[in-house]
């Protein structure tokens, strides 16, 4: 086929796909190809538009590495994340909603007793957190494990600070025979997306700021269960209705009261899907 | 806004661009959002699916340099490099087609005087190139500045040997009193484009072939005119009807016969559009 215009490109190009030997890359590519075409004849992009655009993907590539990525957090940023994850997990009622992983997430967190300390000799509000882990329409799972991350004070996690070799504010738990963990750490603050690279230029250019609100990330794995990847929201936090990675749901806010010994007290359930 | 799903989070996302500062920008972001979004909910990802483009997306980046632009093979791949050139290339009747400038072409080639050898000691067929640039509609052009670069025997551009120091196979003419202009080359043979990337690992996954069917590059500038970007292509190429990038128009096709002499034959007429 030759002699291409405007219109009949897209049916060319997708009939080259047709020969896909595989049926889901062969769907995928199709699809891609015509929402992407359909978005180029939408916004009839210049010769420099264009080049703008690849100029920007190839900056994203180059800013990815072993601590930064760039890519999920552009996913993340234009809501792709959110929808990827919303369309993976349709949750039964009652059980917790998920929401973005994020890019903090460190595998392997060192294993800690109940009721320890996570943060250390760090400043900030001390907060006990504790909580009971279910099974959504169902009981209490023992021996679940709960890894948990957040931010300091300074809103910075402990990858971001490269003399830090040690995990910070970064431990796994295992739930005792009621389900139950509990530990100490300290209150999470709000903080900017990483906002140096280019996804900081969109933002700027479409008159966003780079700020999630505080949050403390849960990802909890039980057999015969979906392990939850969520976070708890601190109520009150300026950012809940206008997260950079529309990460909030309204059941994942909770207060996080003063008690009167003085410290911050977070007390949250949360109830697993089960498979099958 | 808070608890977003899968349909409500893309008008969240919209809903939050639209304070972008710049018309143009808020018009292509929400655009963008809106196809993105639109191929998720189609395609539904699962989350592996999602990691595997994020990857892909990332190992594209990071193969540009200097001398590779991935992404824009990816765009040439897709079609995409193609519509975007037929938006901005509304031609008048006459002019003579557009297609893909492509990734090989390097500012600044060296200007030889008209009937110079390009080829200089490298192998291959001899071919004579010879060619008249004309206003679409009008009279010769005097004066305009004809580029010219290809492939090699083997399908290798010049900058594809980073043994070679030297511009060859590329060069750069003035077109005499009459608009004519002629040198002396080698016939270029077919070609992949570059497959050891991601798009290299992409056109495989899609059963596709990497090759260009042979052609000459032009680049043609001339004052008040639009400047025309360009190939004559080799009839007969077996690819003819399945180049890699969808670069190939029929009136861009042309015979390159054998001269009683020996060596082969170009002999091609350019219309280029004017402005205002
Ligand atoms: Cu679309
Ligand atoms: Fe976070
Ligand atoms: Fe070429």
């Amino acid at each position: 086929m030759r002699d291409f215009d405007e219109t009949s490109i897209t049916d060319a190009v997708l009939e080259r796909l047709s020969a896909t030997p595989d049926p889901r890359m062969r769907q995928v590519s199709q699809a891609l190809v015509r929402h992407l075409h359909a978005f180029v004849r939408e916004v009839e992009p210049s010769f420099e538009e264009w080049q703008a655009a690849i100029g920007f993907l190839t900056r994203t590539g180059q800013m990815c590495d072993d601590k930064r990525q760039e890519f999920i957090l552009l996913s993340d940023t234009l809501g792709v994340s959110m929808l990827v994850d919303a369309i993976n997990h349709r949750l039964p009622e009652g059980a917790t909603p998920t929401t973005v992983l994020g890019p903090f997430y460190v595998e392997n967190a060192p294993e800690l007793p109940l009721g320890a300390e996570v943060a250390q000799a760090m400043k900030g509000e001390r907060l006990h957190v504790s909580g009971q882990v279910k099974s959504a329409g169902g009981g209490p799972i023992a021996g679940a494990v709960v890894d948990i991350w957040h931010s300091d004070e300074d809103g910075f996690y402990d990858v971001q600070r490269p003399a830090e070799a040690e995990a910070s504010l970064r431990a796994r738990f295992r739930t005792d025979a009621e389900g139950r963990f509990h530990f100490w750490t300290l209150l999470p603050t709000s903080y900017p997306v990483p906002d140096d690279g280019p996804v900081g230029d969109l933002l700027r250019a479409t008159g966003r700021h780079p700020m999630r609100p505080a949050h403390v990330h849960f990802m909890i794995a039980a057999p015969g269960h979906e392990t939850l990847v969520t976070h708890v929201f601190v109520a009150g936090d300026p950012y809940l209705d206008s997260d950079a990675v529309f990460g909030v749901k309204q059941a994942l806010i909770a207060e996080f009261p003063r008690a009167p010994e003085g410290h911050r007290v977070l007390a949250y359930d949360f109830a697993l899907k089960s498979l099958g």
